[in-house]
This record gives C-alpha cells, sequence and structure tokens, in this order.
C-alpha cells in the first residue's frame, strides 16, 4: 500500500479564499437568459424582484475568475469543510483493478450533501442585503436541509414549498427542516394563487417541482423583504460549489497526483459543475488534458438523449428561458429514486462545455446504479445517496476496464452525499422489485416538440 | 478568535496503536462477572461458549495496560478516524460564555456512532478464529448498523434481533442492516425456542430487549461457528471505546490545551467510558485533575437514583450477575426516545470509579435535553442523537455557570452521534408534544428490591 492516506485533509486555511468562476476561462460563454414573454436577453437588474442583488450579478458575470468567499461564509465551511479526498484502498482491493481510485466526499454535514456550500453562500447574500426571509422549493428535500440550515445560521426566516408527495412521503426530512426552523409547506398549497389554482384544477393533485417552483417565486415576490433561491441549475450555484474542485485540485496536488478521468453524477449540474471547474480550467487555458464523464440516469437523460435548445427551466414555464440540453419542460421523469437527478435539463454552463467537447457523457440503470451503491458501501462503509450512486457505477465499471488493460488510472469521482433518506428506495432494491424506467425516443420527441422557438 | 482551528483532526498516523486498558490503573478492580446460578465468579473460559475467545480473554483482563490495535481493525478505523475534536465557537458565541468547548464528534461514519469502534474490533476477533458468524440483538438499530457494517467487511454472516417495535417502527435501521447483508428477525421470533415460548406466553407482544438477548444467545449456542456480540456495558467494549478518549487527549496536546471538564451521557457506558479512560488513568495515577461529568436520562437514572449491587444484565435473566449501578433488572424505563440510554444497569468499571469518587453524575429531563439539541444543531450545524444530547444540555449549562463566574473553563465533551434515524423524536418536540418521564421513588425501590443477594 502506499503512503497516501486514506483520507487527504486540507487543513481549514487551505479553503479556498476565492470561488473560481470557469466562465471567464470559456471561449464560448453560456448563451444568456432570456426574457420568455420577448425573447430578449435578461440583465442582473431584471432579475433582482426575484433573486438577491449579489447574486443576480453573480449569475451574469462572465468576466471576473475569482470572486472572494464572504469571511462569515468561511466561517461556516470551516465547521464542516475542508471535506475528504478519500482513497478507495477498500474498493480498489475487491475490484481487483491497478486503477487507483478517489472520491470528494461531500456528505460529512447534516444536509447530507454537497447543496449546504451553495446554501450558506446565498443566505449570507439574503442577510447582507437586509433581508427578511428566502422562499424556495424542495423535492427530495436535499436543498430544503442545506437552506434551513444556512438560514438557522444567518438568523433568517426560510420558507420552503415541498412536493406535496414528498412532503407526505418523506416526514423525516420535513422535520429537520423544521428543527432547524424552517417553515415547510406541502406544494400545491392554498397559501398561494398559484396553488390555489392548481389545487382547484387538479383536485387531489401529488404536486411536482415546477408548481412548488412558482408558488416559492409567488411567495418571494409578494412579501416584502423576501427573495427566491435555487440549489442547482444556475450559474451562481455552479459558482459556489467550485469549492468542491479547488479542495480536490488542492488535496490531489498536495499527494503529487495527477487525475485522469473525473466522474460526476448529473441532473442540474451542481455537483458536477462544481468538481470539475478547475480542472475544465485547465483544459480551456490549454494547460492539461482530462477526461470528465458526466453521469446521468437512463430515465432522465438530458445530455445523452435530449437537444441543446432553449427552454423553460421550470414545468409552470414561469422561469426565464435557458438554453441547455434538456428534454422539454413538459417531460415528466419516471419515478427513479435519485431525486436529485430529476431534472428535464442542464446547467447552461455545463451544456456549452459539452456541447464544446470537454466531457462526456453517459447513461446509467437504477437497478445497476443501486448494486453499485451496495458494493461500495460494504467495502467502504458509506452508504451513498442514489445521486452520487450514479458516479460509483461508472467508476467502478472505468475501474475494470483498468483491470483488462493493466493500467493505473487515477480515477476520481465525486460522492455528494449519503443516502440516509433514501432507504425505502433500498428497501426496494433489497427486496428485488426495482423498476428500471427507460424513457421512449417517442416520450422525448413528443416533451421536446414542444419547446420554445427562439 | 483564537487560532486554534474549528476543527483539530489527527493525522491517519496518530490513530492510536494500542487500546488503553483503565482497569489496570485501578486499585479497587471492578467486580468481577458471578454464574448467576452458583455465585462463584466466572473465568474467560466459562465466557468461550458464547463469546469470541479473544474478547473473553479481553473481558477479564485486568492487568495489561495497552493491548495492541490489530492492523486489519486499525485499517478499517482510518476509513473514518480519527474523528474531529470540534471547537464549538458558534455556540459559545451564541451563548455568550467565556468558556472554551470542544466536542469529540463519532458521528461521521455511516453507523451514525461511536458503535462501530467496537463493532469492527469483535467482528475482527471473530473472523480470527475462524467462526461464520455473530448474532446480537438491538433496539434503537446503532450498534445492529454498526455490527452489520462491520461483518460486511469481513465477509462474516450477521444475524440481528430486532426488539419487534423498532423493527417495525424504524424500517429505515432495519434496512441499512439490510443493506449490508445482514439478516433482521423481528423479537420474540418464532426461529428460536425463547421466541416461541415468549410469543406463546405473551401473543402479540412488542418485545423488549431482554427477550432480544435471550434469542441471540440461543442463536448463537445453537448453530455451529457462530458467537454472540455486544455493543455496551462490557469491559472489552469500554477497552475498544478507549480509542475515543486518547484521540481526544492527543488532540487537546496538539493545540495545548488542557481540559477542565469531561462531560458524556451514559446508558450502558461505552461512549463515557471511553472518553474519559485516558483522563481517568492520569487521575488514578495522581498525575492529574479533571471534573468528569456522567449524564443520564431523568427516566433511566442508573447512577444518581439506583443502588450499587449484583445484578443481571438482562431482564431475561440468562446472563452473568454484574455489580454495578442499577435500577433493578425488572426496571421497566419509560419510553424516551434516548434508545440508546434505557438499560437499567451501568457498566462495572463506571460504577466502581463512580463508587470511589472519579466521577460525578447528574439527570436530566427530555425536553430540556431536546431544547438543547435544538439550539446546537442551528449553531453548529449537526443534528445531533438524543443520547449525545443529555451531554449538550449539560456542557451548555456549564458553560453558562462560567458566564456568571466568568471562567474561561475547558469544557470537552462526547457528541456520540447524529439524530438522523430519530426524527420522530425531534416531530413529537417541533409538535409540543413531547413528555418527561420521571419515575416515583416506589418505582425504583420494587424493581430494586429484586435484584438478587450475593
Amino acid at each position: 500500500m502506499s503512503d497516501i492516506p486514506y483520507k487527504v485533509y486540507l487543513s481549514e486555511n487551505e479553503i479556498p479564499s476565492a470561488w473560481y468562476n470557469v466562465r471567464a476561462d470559456m471561449k464560448n460563454k453560456p448563451a444568456p437568459l432570456l426574457n420568455p414573454g420577448t425573447g430578449e436577453a435578461l440583465k442582473a437588474e431584471d432579475l433582482m424582484p426575484i433573486f438577491c442583488e449579489e447574486l443576480c450579478k453573480q449569475e451574469m458575470n462572465n468576466d471576473d475568475k475569482w470572486i472572494d468567499i464572504p469571511g462569515e461564509v468561511l466561517d461556516f465551511y470551516k465547521m464542516y469543510r475542508p471535506s475528504p479526498l478519500v482513497r478507495a484502498y477498500c474498493l480498489e482491493k475487491a475490484l481487483g483493478t491497478p486503477a487507483h481510485i478517489y472520491y470528494k466526499f461531500e456528505g460529512n454535514n447534516t444536509s447530507g450533501s454537497h447543496k449546504l456550500n451553495s446554501a450558506i453562500a446565498q443566505a449570507y447574500y439574503a442577510k447582507k442585503q437586509g433581508l427578511k426571509g428566502v422562499t424556495t422549493e424542495t423535492g427530495a428535500g436535499q436543498w430544503g436541509t442545506a437552506l434551513s440550515m444556512a438560514t438557522a445560521y444567518f438568523g433568517l426566516d426560510c420558507q420552503v414549498y415541498m412536493v406535496k408527495v414528498s412532503y407526505e412521503q418523506k416526514p423525516f426530512r420535513r422535520e429537520v427542516m423544521r428543527t432547524y426552523g424552517a417553515t415547510v409547506t406541502p406544494s400545491p398549497s392554498m397559501t398561494t394563487n398559484v396553488g390555489r389554482k392548481i389545487n382547484e384544477e387538479f383536485p387531489g393533485t401529488d404536486g411536482s417541482l415546477g408548481c412548488a417552483i412558482s408558488e416559492a417565486v409567488e411567495a418571494a415576490t409578494s412579501q416584502e423583504g423576501y427573495r427566491y433561491v435555487l440549489g442547482s441549475v444556475l450559474n451562481q450555484v455552479l459558482l459556489h460549489q467550485s469549492v468542491i474542485g479547488l479542495e480536490t485540485k488542492a488535496a490531489l496536488d498536495k499527494i503529487g497526483v495527477k487525475a485522469d478521468m473525473i466522474i460526476g453524477c448529473a441532473g442540474g449540474g451542481s455537483n458536477l459543475g462544481g468538481l470539475i471547474s478547475p480542472f475544465v480550467g485547465e483544459m480551456l487555458r490549454g494547460e492539461n488534458q482530462y477526461e470528465i464523464i458526466a453521469v446521468e440516469p437512463a430515465s432522465c437523460p438530458s445530455f445523452t438523449r435530449g437537444s441543446y435548445v432553449y427552454d423553460f427551466c421550470d414545468t409552470g414555464r414561469v422561469c426565464p428561458l435557458a438554453k441547455m440540453y434538456t428534454l422539454g419542460s413538459n417531460f415528466m421523469p419516471a419515478p427513479n429514486h435519485a431525486g436529485g437527478l430529476r431534472y428535464h435539463g442542464m446547467s447552461s454552463i455545463l451544456s456549452q462545455l459539452y456541447a464544446d467537447g470537454y466531457m462526456k457523457a453517459t447513461s446509467v440503470k437504477q437497478t445497476d446504479v443501486f448494486a453499485a451503491a451496495e458494493q461500495f458501501a460494504r467495502v467502504e462503509g458509506i452508504l451513498p445517496a442514489p445521486e452520487s450512486s450514479h458516479a460509483i457505477k461508472v467508476a467502478i465499471d472505468e475501474a475494470l476496464k483498468c483491470k483488462e488493460t493493466g493500467e493505473a488510472k487515477n480515477i476520481v469521482f465525486g460522492l455528494t452525499g449519503t443516502g440516509y433518506f433514501d432507504l425505502v428506495a433500498y428497501q426496494k432494491f433489497n427486496d428485488g422489485v426495482m423498476d428500471d424506467y427507460i424513457p421512449t425516443d417517442d416520450d422525448i420527441a413528443k416533451s421536446l416538440a414542444q419547446c420554445p422557438k427562439f
């Protein structure tokens, strides 16, 4: 065994002091957001009634390569960061592979995922702006939990619209949010106009993320001192999440290892975008080469089977248009258990990078993902989130290819979180009653046909 | 703010290479286990049909001060240890106290608690002895989860008897165990003689820890190549858990801090005994003084309201007799949500140390504990286990005393785990419907009257 430890920890003063804005190094910038009514490109000011001021500026900032992390955010980061870069010695041994496998583990905090990295930044800017509180939506609950922790820390009010079916089926996620002082409302609710309207049109509906977004936006804009915040897809979120990649790069440099391959799961892109950003930056500047693989569920394959076009970000069609790989905003992903990967589109930054050939993408079946998750858990100890397990599956596949070729590749993947609130899914897998869902070409074509023409 | 980081991490090669056996430094040794039939002191050999050989030796070893941690166990420790010693800067600030508060956090592993420290050791010795597998009981499920992870790692079979009411109410804990390959049987079951007998006598019973122990012991002794393992109370468990205290001491030494006060929750004693062992060792050798406080639930106050006598370790009265602070083996603790602290007795080692004046004890009410837990979570981020929150409550009280006196005491407490599987309890607290349970003097006297006379 080498002298590389199991867990490479940076010290707290090695947490990056600035986020890296990959857009500054992109020759082809991500396409701008458009006003859905006029088709015109939006300016930061246009977004300010909805989002916090500083975050609107970050959203539009394609030029500044580094953006300082505020001291108060850094202090909070120190409670759970730097996160470890783990050498998967036990997995390597179990696979019998010559590959060296590393994973950046973001699950060692109560939110259970990397979402906290952006939640605390967004809460900070809301506080700095003098707001009373923020609103958001949550599906599976990871983002809502992270935001509740962040707002509790800064003494802000937090109103979470939780998709009704999740609210009822995931009472524990809801309870964590309440413990941190958030108000959690099942959506569609009777507290907003849009909620009442949907409840009237579709009595007894289970709700959807699209509807919850619409309610959260209405709640933000109809209350004095509130703004809406979002945990993925947006450029600002990828900016904050760059802390993952910067730490990963610093830890690899510390042990003198160059990654050959970087693998991450991709839903809206918050984790993958953060993880790969400094590595892609080197590629964009012509300094280095990496093989980057985005892994998405076969049930919601926006990179591998979607189109790169302008589309609505939400099912309710109230948000700006973004150019992205999309399956169409009407696409209803099957009930896959990786809730964080059930989004019809993809970050504009990642979409542009993918279009320009800086990364590959692959899709994997749910049952294969859970088999990989279980194999990983039994040797590496950590029970992974279903989302993260998409990356595990492909990392294992790549390590097994190395076994055939004899290559000692350095494989790095993002372990975004833990599966402690996903045990209904594990139970289905353990009981052998988990399904795989793969949309037909026709499903996707129908949904894509409804994209706006810009 | 001082230059002490938020989290003091030792490096992996600073994990102790030997466990510290506090019994070697005790002038008054813990009283020996007795055969319940004859009243004679048991020898290691007497225990070997039930427990693994090496563990029986460790159980009886009052002499060797240091016992080497096997390399395979150390390798596993490196996947989740050293655990951080955290400086609670945010809690200090919220309290406005001059005290410096530190906590040793054992929750950053999938079992969610310190239980894994002993589970992996016990699984290792079972493997080394060439056994096929082990059996155990679990109530709330933390020990069962830890053991499942440990047996998965060593490729051993694991049979867990889970108290029926927990099996039904905590399906997620059960599912984690299954994911790690364990067989989980609700107890009382129809798979053992004692289970069938109890089901016949008490149709529809919810089960109890005492019954689950009896079933697990029967399963171990009636199958070729199996032994029974236990996660608390025993001397061997405190030995393995000394890794907590040794790391805590090493981390404090590293930053040049001397603890004034060490606080831990106490159920069977596995965490408290491990945390304090090297500090108590210094006291026993006359090298240093510390104020040590055991915190127990008001609903199950063995130190503060029990008697120091020989008693049965289990309700079913099949196990050896131990001399300990006890409420009587018939004592039925009220349905407190800190499942890990609902034990009628206390480790023999801790009982002797308490009798000899090396530590104090105090009891706290459940609702006060959850209020402290919530206060802690909102500023320190981590959602604590109800068990751990007993220590938080007293640490906060002591820090507030320092605020009055102006003393800058160094307060160290054990944060044994996370509350991710305890959200039913948090929900009750959040809804304002949580009760406090305090046994009457009469309840305790009645139960104590049934202790055997030795």
